[in-house]
């Protein structure tokens, strides 16, 4: 245990890990790394006077053997009298059920199942080989600097002591200290590509470097150290840029690619969105003129006045299934019933002036319209801009037109075409119902 | 050649690799990279006016394979009308004589025949699995974010358009557009280590993701951004903490480490040091406080009174080899010569007082003095402090003893036991040769 216990006291000391009095709950599957961790931290119990809790998590999947493991560890907790703690979950059909993959359900069902104990630190048993293949993972299917940072020492009350430890560092400590443990015969943590980068690749790059997975720990390190730098300038850049659920554009701009990239990701993932690479650079992109950018599906980036913010955009709202309930009535009860109900209508025109049939429709990219009263002729689009209509909710502004053209913006403005004056003598009112599609 | 033609224009745009008129010269072995290289810039040739020149050089490795490449080349470029020039070196026996190895002393030799031309710029055919395996290389040595970057497509006046194309769609295009190329059979350059990966990790890899290279590099492009933006910091930072001929500590300290560090690499290289990981974290440990740190042999880092500076240290002087010129004189003699000298004598003492031999050494840790004439007694570490005497110069200061312990510090005190009095007779002079060792 020498050795991993030295590097173990390094990493502990360096983040802080554990203070006097913690209470600890560990998880401990009956493994090497997990039973190593046990041992290390029961080493420390003593001493930092700590309340250690195993919980086990029996996942249903290996049968007899994974309940035996089960009892492996509750046989060995009993015998070192630590608290110890079980529940068994059916795992792959409980997934299915929500919706979720096997592991990561797993994992979701694990952490409530430590945190149930409200503990002060969780302690988990990933070690730097697993580390290491995380990082060659992710840098196979795209990463960033962020993707290599890789496993992280500690996040919020999790603690992962032995993660500068390889995987045949523990095992050895384990063979030398005589810790027992159990072999777990599946691995089903995206077992192809992890299994592969841990069988194939890994030991090609030790015959390059046989410190591999050490050499691989201290560039994980170094790109930590950058990312946390960076990371305090965004903050900084964040809080200066956010306000009023948008980002400055100006003054992102005044940032660094590498910054303001940044700050967008924070952004967008305060709205559960997700951006990759290929997005992000249309972003930035963005950002120095004006204008929407899509990232996937109808979440769109909107950059106008100066300001970036999220849109969701209804791009394709379905007119022909809007509600319309048209009614006509006479000029004189149109202007008697306007100063009664003191009610705007949302849209009203000339009925006798319409050509043909009345329809509605979302907006095309070359409508025009000359509002009643105004004595031009304009865009739809410079009509919007004019009317502070957000881009996103443009799509969804119902066109009311006949068979000549448009005849209104609903709820914005008829055509001259179709005004009442004063020889009008019936009116058409409409009403849209728009539900919460706008 | 689309494809490849679209990327390099890209590169070359987003980098502004080539302006109009430039006086190009292209490195071309004859390998499709190479062919594809020249023809890609052939096909700019007009549009931009440039002067292109084809620089081959023949290394002597491969005998008739090598001259025949050569030959290759001198037709192709007579076909299409470039100008052409070629250098035979003998790369395996010149590298020997100048102590450097074949790849390094022919990359020197390369550059130095591209430049005699004095061109605007020099194009190489660097392409992405080159980068790719660079990345992969560095990865398995040990690297940080810097080593991360890859080859760089613009470094000076050189210029890399081929550098986000992999070798395979090269092979590719030079197939579809009837472009020649010969196969070099050998690589010199890494040899097992790259071909090992070339050859063997990078196929895995594919088997995760196919397009693994182009997803590197895009990581790449990313790490780069970092990079840039954390080098611009860097180099504010060096311009505010340097004076002098050292760095100011509590201002470096006020930067985050990934900063600091830079700022230390960039320091030390300026003497030509390189520093690792390692020595890295324990010079940032040395700047919260004071001392000196050994880099490697003679090279020190030292901080003190706010300030970190390269030391270079003769730690080991050899006491023993340095002469000492002992001459005995009267006291009257003395004090009538210091007049009449108008001299300081390096060192002198009451020759009566001394007890069986004297010589000189280093100093030692827990070396004591009582300095004459002050009435107290102190350690040799705070009196050359008191002195202001540089770290890496203590060591070198000649202690000067006799059977009893120190008589004095060498061109600086004696120790009150062997000061001069009225009582004094004779006075015993010593010169050291201390050559070019302080």
């Amino acid at each position: 245990m020498l050795e991993i216990t030295a590097k173990a006291d390094l990493l502990v000391k360096k983040y802080n890990m554990l203070s006097h009095g913690d209470f600890v709950v560990v998880g401990v599957s009956g493994g090497p790394d997990s039973m190593a961790l046990l041992c290390y931290l029961l080493s420390k119990r003593e001493e930092l006077d700590l309340r250690i809790l195993v919980a086990n998590v029996e996942h249903g999947i290996r049968g007899k053997e994974s309940v035996a493991d089960t009892e492996f560890v509750k046989q060995f907790c009993k015998s070192k009298d630590v608290e110890f703690a079980t529940i068994s979950i059916n795992a792959v059909d409980e997934a299915k059920q929500n919706s979720l993959g096997v592991e990561e359900y797993s994992r979701i069902k694990r952490y409530e199942f430590f945190n149930s104990f409200n503990p002060d630190k969780i302690a988990t048993a990933h070690n730097l080989s697993d580390n290491v293949e995380t990082v060659l993972f992710r840098m196979s299917r795209g990463t960033s600097a962020k993707g290599l940072c890789g496993i992280p020492p500690v996040r919020d009350n999790i603690i992962r002591p032995l993660l500068t430890c390889t995987g045949e560092e523990i095992r050895q400590a384990c063979k030398n200290s005589g810790i027992p443990f159990r072999t777990d015969s599946t691995n089903f943590d995206d077992a192809y590509s992890r299994n592969h980068i841990r069988q194939n690749i890994v030991p090609l790059f030790k015959r390059l470097n046989p410190s591999f997975e050490t050499t691989v720990s201290r560039m994980i390190e170094s790109i930590n150290e950058d990312e946390s730098f960076i990371k305090s300038v965004v903050d900084d850049c964040y809080e200066q840029c956010f306000d009023n659920s948008s980002l400055n554009t100006s003054l992102l701009n005044s940032y660094d690619v590498a910054v303001a990239k940044r700050v967008v990701i924070k952004y967008l993932s305060s709205y559960g969105v997700a951006v990759d690479d290929y997005h992000l650079g249309g972003i930035v992109e963005l950002i120095k003129s004006n204008g929407k950018f899509q990232i996937a599906n109808d979440n769109f980036v909107v950059c106008e006045k100066g300001r970036l913010r999220y849109a969701k955009m209804n791009q394709t709202v379905d007119f022909d299934n809007l509600f319309v309930n048209k009614q006509i009535i006479t000029n004189e009860e149109f202007l008697t019933n306007c100063k009664l109900w003191r009610e705007k209508f949302d849209f009203f025109c000339d009925c006798d002036k319409i050509s043909g049939n009345i329809y509605v429709r979302g907006r095309t990219e070359n409508d025009k319209i000359s509002p009643a009263g105004r004595g031009c002729t304009k865009t739809l689009k410079k009509l919007f801009n004019e009317l502070g209509i957000n881009i996103e909710k443009r799509a969804c502004v119902p066109i009311i037109c006949d068979d000549k053209g448009i005849v209104g913006v609903y709820g914005y403005c008829v055509d001259e075409r179709v005004k009442p004056d004063s020889s009008t003598k019936n009116i058409l009112l409409l009403k849209i119902l728009l539900e919460d599609k706008i």
